[in-house]
């Protein structure tokens, strides 16, 4: 893939997941490091997201996983809304954080079932 | 769900994700401790693996991405195995690393994907 | 140990720790998800906390101390209130941050302190 | 506390703790480093471990938490043989780790009680 | 070094580091736990930011990486301060965060980026 | 930069930092995965390590502090050898664990410190 193309199919990808206010606040980056921002689109987006043999939703699913898992609630957040504007519905994040209970213990999971039904209300 | 069913139901879990030998090695925990055993039987497979709405392809996506998070190395192995055993492809594990990368950076991937090639070599 | 019993026992701990306040914010996670908050009454506090052998004040210990080095400070500030009310002294805590200080490195332990600060102030 | 009495206190409570043969291992660390060994026995032990108000016994539960979440198993180890050494008994190590159960996920309490398991029968 | 010359050196760091403001926010820790503050001071930055062979700004390179991997950003922000004080630059400060990025993954990259635009924009 | 330069670049920053074994070693992930190996090399390598600013010398002391506070010691291992080829010198490495130990606790700094030791005698 040509270097054009990376950053291309970075924001094609970037306009399936997230809203239009989204996508501007998180040009913020591009203010304070406009490479960090190129790597993020180019290579997070473009790179990762765009590649085949699993699909969107099965990388939001890796995503939320991680991003409980660290503790990453911020970006947690935004990718929960991620998921649901590309069809992951409601119920399969519940379940998400259901199974990571088991792995990352309860308050992780706690926090993250918390974050979630924020969201769902916003989404109502 | 009575507490019988749960032990049951977790047993036929793990009956279909690991080997025999694997199952062997696993209920040494039940000599140290019959407690933790139990748990782990009727809690983390009972409860947690038996639930519908996301499947068992799906929960080991969960289950390989926290592990991969988390270094927890040892415990991947096995549950590389175990997404094997239930279809999940070599690609799709290949996948799942990738897309880990850019979550957690290369260094736990890296040491995701060595751990693959091995397991996979294993099952050729 | 049957179903109903463990709910009752997790519902019985609960109300030793926490206050009625807490507990009714806690039981949002009910809304959301009524099996996340069965598995946290049944097994978190039914199973887990209920047992014997170690008291309630040790496991508030190991519950402080594994809250401090995830990082998992909101969970903390709820621990942290919870084990003054079944009697662990102001004094302990601040031996559990000192201890820990040396173990997971001061960022932790000092934000742990200034936690606790707070939560002291509102105890006096 | 002046500085000879730091470094002599340390070096009390490492005697109390660990086993010759584990301390002489312990000590390789001087050859690489004398100012580190030196911050380990005069801070870690000497200031830390030799406080009061909480008990060695106590601090040895808040060690073996913080490991066990951690995942730093190999310190873990040394410390799991220190705790029976002072007196916690097998029945509390296994009740620690199922109390971080909950806390961490059972990954790393299954890894931890499989150690432990190992440490128990050299002990018999 | 004996103890009242690890406590002053300790506090001619933090001066060099912290604003009067930042250090008098941290002395909050003495009113909950002097024993805490002390440590901090004496051998936190008495001992360890005090030494020789490498400078000041190497060890804030250092300690800016691990509280990015750590997701420890309450501190984080402190330190960057601390950084831009004793003269890290704005630029050195981006390739710290980015060379981070394929270490700890993008999201802590992002939120390290986030807050460090913030800082910039109070320093301008 | 191109996609052929940043791939070349990558190379080039590999052949400075690993002996020729090393990089061999590295290779077998070519064969699990040409695309993450690729992903390594140009983005790794080739854009993080190839960028200005701050000197190899500085990147590697991001790299060790990271790789330390994560646990992650087999890659730790691989990137200490590295330092010691393009120039930091032992006493550095030494300082750089002993500045993480008041960051991540000492059960780390041990570790990171034990493992330098046996670098350090493969070096001499």
């Amino acid at each position: 893939m040509d270097i054009n193309k990376r950053y291309e199919s970075g924001i094609n990808v970037m306009e399936e997941l997230f809203s239009k206010e989204v996508r501007t606040g998180m040009k913020g980056i591009n203010d304070i490091s406009p490479d960090l921002w190129n790597m993020i689109v180019s290579f997070g987006f473009g790179e990762l997201y765009s590649r085949d043999i699993i699909s969107l939703k099965q990388r939001e699913y890796i995503t939320l996983t991680t991003l409980i898992t660290q503790g990453a609630f911020d970006q947690y957040k935004v990718h929960l809304q991620a998921a649901l504007n590309i069809g992951v519905t409601k119920e399969e994040i519940i379940e998400i954080i259901i199974q990571c209970a088991g792995y990352v213990g309860f308050p992780k999971a706690v926090q993250a079932m918390g974050i979630a039904g924020e969201i769902f209300k916003q989404n109502e």
